[in-house]
């Protein structure tokens, strides 16, 4: 960053604090009552939990329905910062509910157009070299914006079905090796061990890219939501092919036209066709902060931050609007960019206390430019459903209220 | 990686799994119970935790003491994976105990040579422009081997101390910048809101290199027990300079000799001198599996995996070695490798049944190379109790048992 922006930036911060200067000359803070007592002492085996005072930041339902089993909860992503999802606030999505399987009794059967149909154990599959990577994982639903949006929505409720962490595994490509795929085998039929039995067809082409069976998740084993003991990890693919509770692998030559991948997962266009297969997450962003929901109090200066993410690669560039689109700035992204993995984004700004529209726009290496709402539904129509990536409105309103544009 | 060593992991992968084989020919699992059900349904709100299969991946108490408010908890590095630390597991060492703070009545004062000291709400903390980074943390009291170890040790025991997060914050030099540090400044004290009141001195470079005040890690807010809502961070320095609970920053030109710096956390040499301000933590290594208290199975394929970190930047390489040292392998190092982070090593390995002493030695981008424990004792001593960084070896015994071999 040059030193004159830089510069900017703490001119623009100085302004902030001023109101307590005088406090500051005048009386020290006094001694807060919890440095007169010792604190709470260690447990002899303890797993932490968050401040009483965050009880609030929470994965919350967005729709309510009959059975709680299929259902999601979506991650608060106005509350979090950086790049990393804690994995008490992963967003879910299930079918059938949280299956609480015992891994000593969880198997994974690979079969099929395969040399050696192979059962595997968890031993067996944490002997194999492992890999860990951090990447994504976003529900296809997110973003429910076609046809239905309130103006009462925040980052949680628009986008908060996208969470990212470092997850650890054995590459796939390694296990279809291990039981000798067949030249002739093109997809794989990937089963959840859940009671909806949830099945995808894969390509396999992805298998052979950088597909990870994942026991792990940001260095503890995998949670139940997100398929403890054992879940397939689609790098950049529609969260429902990224199969939790892992329990079968079957290779064969074409798709096997699962229910999740004709009835539901497919996008009814507007010339009446279905648009079936939408394996990659395109390009997306939304600012996390100020957003939907929140109040800004004072004028002056506040960073704009938010996070952009592709399925197909790295984020190039991240340009944030804060006139509706008129005119756009380059935010700066958190290094290191990695590849199919949250970006955060960050942009000083001086907001005047008048009304503001902010919106922010990814770009990946592939040159793939987030749309605008206008032009995504020009393409999709309205009875789509999934797959929504457009740019979001914030809208600022005079005295600081925002709320959801669309 | 050439594709004949990777046909060469493949090779021994292969035979791990081989007894596996007859049943998948014969019999496909059956439907397992957790199938024939609904798993259970999502909360209206949640923050999840672990499998309770998982029970045994806590943190421990590490020494016995009167009042566990001075006490620590080690992270168990032999169960995770990749380089993050779940929030729930990162260690800790308390002075007097983890304080209760309530976010809204903490304050941040910033004084000494100053032109404006000021003292700081978390309203006003969070609206200065924000960095988060990948940084380990580790205390200077890590691996207690100077004069005290035990064969029953697992990497827990001897490097639990250790921890890595996404921090979130504000660099440390927006502050300074805000409150215009004066030129004759420097030293900082940073003081804790906890009990002890724990104080510290910090050159003044460091502030206006890479420290941060921090108020998130792994996305979320501080955990309680890691100086929520703010505290010290000081990329590649000991643990206790990185001030949790912080309270106070003032600026001096001198060090203030508090209690931490002169009767704690200085080493006592062989020629009877003090070595004070030891702060940054030199590289090292340690293999967390195979590793002490686990037990080998079967012999053929073991990935041989574990942890490089360097309070001076980047790792740049880690040799392995199985026979005690007397001959190493370079490691792949997992991507991206990052400065002051902890760095995943990871070497395949053919184990036959017999005897095998495994030691790791990290270099850092510098050129230092982590020392044997009789180089780093011939300097240090046996008096000494901090900053012992020597590469460590476990022993597998004929049959597989491992055990910590010094």
């Amino acid at each position: 960053m040059p030193i004159s922006r830089r510069l900017g930036i703490l001119a623009g911060a100085s302004a902030l604090v001023g109101a307590r200067r005088a406090v500051a000359d005048q009386a020290p803070p006094a001694t807060p009552p919890w440095m007169q007592e010792q604190g709470a002492p260690v447990a002899k085996t303890s797993y932490g939990v968050p401040s009483p005072y965050e009880r609030n930041v929470v994965r919350r339902q967005r729709l309510a329905v009959t059975f709680g089993g299929a259902s999601n909860t979506g991650t608060p992503l106005q509350d979090l910062h950086g790049i990393i999802t804690p994995n008490g606030l992963h967003y879910e999505r299930h079918h059938a509910g949280v299956p609480a399987i015992d891994p000593e009794a969880h198997r994974l059967l690979i079969h099929g157009l395969v040399d050696r149909p192979l059962i595997f154990t968890m031993d067996d599959i944490m002997r194999f070299p492992s890999v860990s990577r951090i990447h994504f994982l976003e529900c296809s639903g997110n973003t429910p914006e076609y046809h239905d949006t309130k103006p009462n929505w925040t980052p949680q409720d628009t986008h908060g079905l996208l969470s990212c962490c470092e997850w650890t595994g054995v590459l796939l490509s390694t296990l279809l090796a291990e039981v000798g795929a067949q030249q002739s085998a093109r997809w794989i039929l990937a089963e959840g061990a859940d009671a909806a039995g949830l099945t995808r067809s894969i390509p396999i082409e992805k298998a052979w890219d950088d597909a990870i069976v994942a026991y792990a998740q940001n260095g503890e084993r995998l949670r139940p939501e997100q398929g403890y003991p054992l879940r397939l990890l689609l790098p950049g693919f529609e969260g429902n092919m990224n199969i939790k509770w892992l329990r079968r692998l079957k290779l064969g030559d074409q798709p096997w036209e699962t229910r999740e991948e004709t009835s539901k997962y497919t996008e009814l266009l507007p010339d009446g066709k279905a648009r079936q297969f939408n394996f990659v997450m395109d390009a997306k962003s939304v600012i996390t902060r100020p957003a939907g929901g929140q109040q800004l109090r004072d004028p002056g200066f506040h960073e704009i931050t938010g996070l952009a993410w592709s399925g197909r690669g790295r984020i190039q560039r991240v340009d944030v609007s804060t006139d509706g689109g008129t005119s756009w700035q380059a935010a700066t992204l958190q290094e290191p960019v990695l590849p199919k993995c949250l970006t955060r984004f960050r942009l000083p700004w001086t907001w005047d206390g008048g009304p503001a529209s902010l919106q922010s726009r990814a770009v990946d290496e592939t040159g793939y430019v987030q749309p605008t709402r206008e032009a995504l539904i020009d393409v999709r129509g309205v009875n789509a459903y999934y797959h929504f990536n457009a740019v979001q409105t914030w809208r600022i309103a005079q005295g600081g209220a925002i709320t959801n544009a669309v």
